[in-house]
């Protein structure tokens, strides 16, 4: 029997969703049933229940976005740090191995390769990178799990949100069993706030820029997929291959979804930071090379992009 | 047998001078001798070496002073949260008892008596506020332990530094048997750079403002007295009743060890945090009834400054 904790969050949805569909046992936790932000009383239910497995889909993400973590620091520290912290510790007191859905957004840019040499470039944004991006998208490499964070309280500017998930890895790291599953952007078919496929849709204006992003049914089966293969624990970017440009998925969205809106987008970085945002955004892409050689797969990022929009289920309106 | 964790720092040299003159066996416990940071290799040095009490005396509170934690986030945030944390769940994993160094810093100002009725003044540099501080000090009362911390990442602006320390009260807060003794700005008869007095000295320009502070000795004897008694584990504050402000500590300070130096102050809040100060500061009343109540002293707060400053040992200039 598994634990799903967060079970009614986005991830925690999808992680209820896939669980069902396998014919796995699964109890979804909420804090009525046990409050599992507090070792004493998670210890107690973890040695009660006696999970195979426990999984952590909660978080504190802010709403409407990542801005709202800036103000609420207590929050996003508790649900994104002092919560893993703690799950990790009762799993590795109960000798129960754990999945943490953390986050790639503890990077900013890429790997490029020139003459042969690869250097980090943090922001894609600038034109020498972009039209690397655009004319020789191979020389474009992904962090792997052994790259240290970029985007981090140690290695900053960054915003409150990812400090927190990134101190959170180091926290758990090396903690009994844990698995740590990097998340980028979410997206699938099923129009919602969360959504980023939605979110490009609904923005006034569009923010470009480039990265890995997950299609959040193939997120929650890989990473239960390195679980059931009982692949050794740490830490998994878990992104479909390749990486898109907000630009190319608009382009795709009007071709497949023909909206009858026009789309604008920032003029530049410099805009969008003085009007459209607060804190520093994470764009980056992430390399899955540890996650397919442990033997599981993940659509290639066009190919589940094209099919969420080919299978668009619009968001019902409320009356 | 009882560990003391972070021993070699100002508070851990305290613990340990007087551990030693009440002849109680006790470890001090460097990171080279166990990673207390990391949740198994504490819990595995807990059961090992079954102490009957653990004290966490480490923490990070910034070179020179407290605005370099507004950087170091994430060394502040696993210095004085996590790791707490950390300490909490390995020593309620072990049925062990433990206490941690806390802070008074998570409030601002004090509670003023006026009419009868009780309201909370956060800034005691506000001339009304001043004068009831130094025509009616009766009328002035202290935070007690079951005020809601209001220098935090809930109640803010605060500093970094207190952000992490309110945040770790909640996260240890009813884990096992958690003593948190409040430590308001340390001082006594040896010169150094962590000792109040000795700042006041050094100071180019002195701060005026209304604080609670802490003989160090007398804080560690409060706490271990606590321990000993066996009262309830909770929150305490541990500073000498009443309070100071700094132009009558400097007052003390000039008529006492009548220094050549003639002492200048900023010209009021304004000026100090433009150029002396980056992060907010706390300045705050402590109430110690709960401390008095459960049979444990400390001295009046001008009788330990006066002692303090009589018994004045310079620090010894290398050369």
């Amino acid at each position: 029997m598994i634990l799903l904790l967060g079970a009614s969050g986005y991830m925690g949805a999808a992680f209820a969703h896939e669980l069902k569909r396998r014919g796995r046992q699964f109890i979804p936790v909420g804090r009525k049933d046990a409050d599992y932000t507090r070792f004493d009383s998670l210890l107690a239910y973890l040695r009660a229940t006696k999970p195979e497995f426990v999984i952590n889909s909660a978080g504190y993400t802010g709403k409407p976005n990542v801005d709202a973590c800036e103000q609420a620091r207590a929050d996003t520290l508790q649900g994104n740090t002092l919560l893993p912290q703690t799950i990790a510790h009762a799993c590795a007191a109960a000798g129960i191995p754990w999945g943490h859905v953390s986050s790639g957004c503890i990077f900013s840019g890429a790997k490029i390769v020139e003459n042969g040499e690869v250097r980090i470039e943090k922001d894609l944004t600038k034109p020498e990178a972009r039209a690397v991006v655009e004319k020789f998208p191979d020389r474009i490499k992904g962090f792997t799990e052994t790259d240290t964070p970029n985007f981090s309280f140690r290695d900053g500017p960054c915003s409150f949100y990812s400090g927190t998930k990134a101190l959170a890895e180091e926290a758990v790291a090396g903690i009994g069993q844990s698995y740590i599953w990097r998340l980028r952007i979410p997206f699938d078919e099923f129009d919602q706030s969360r959504n980023y496929l939605s979110k490009v849709q609904r923005y006034a204006k569009v923010y470009d820029n480039v990265n890995s992003i997950s299609h959040r049914a193939d997120f929650v089966r890989a990473a239960l997929d390195l679980w059931e293969r009982r692949v050794p624990s740490g830490v998994y970017n878990l992104t479909n291959p390749g990486f898109v440009t907000t630009r190319q998925v608009v382009a795709l969205i009007e071709k497949v979804l023909k909206p009858e809106r026009a789309f604008q987008f920032w003029e530049n970085d410099g805009e969008f930071y003085r009007l459209g945002a607060k804190a520093p955004r994470s764009n980056c892409v992430m390399d899955v090379s540890k996650l397919l050689a442990a033997g599981v797969s993940m659509r290639p990022v066009w190919e589940a992009v094209e099919h969420s929009l080919k299978n668009w289920r619009p968001e019902k309106t409320s009356t």
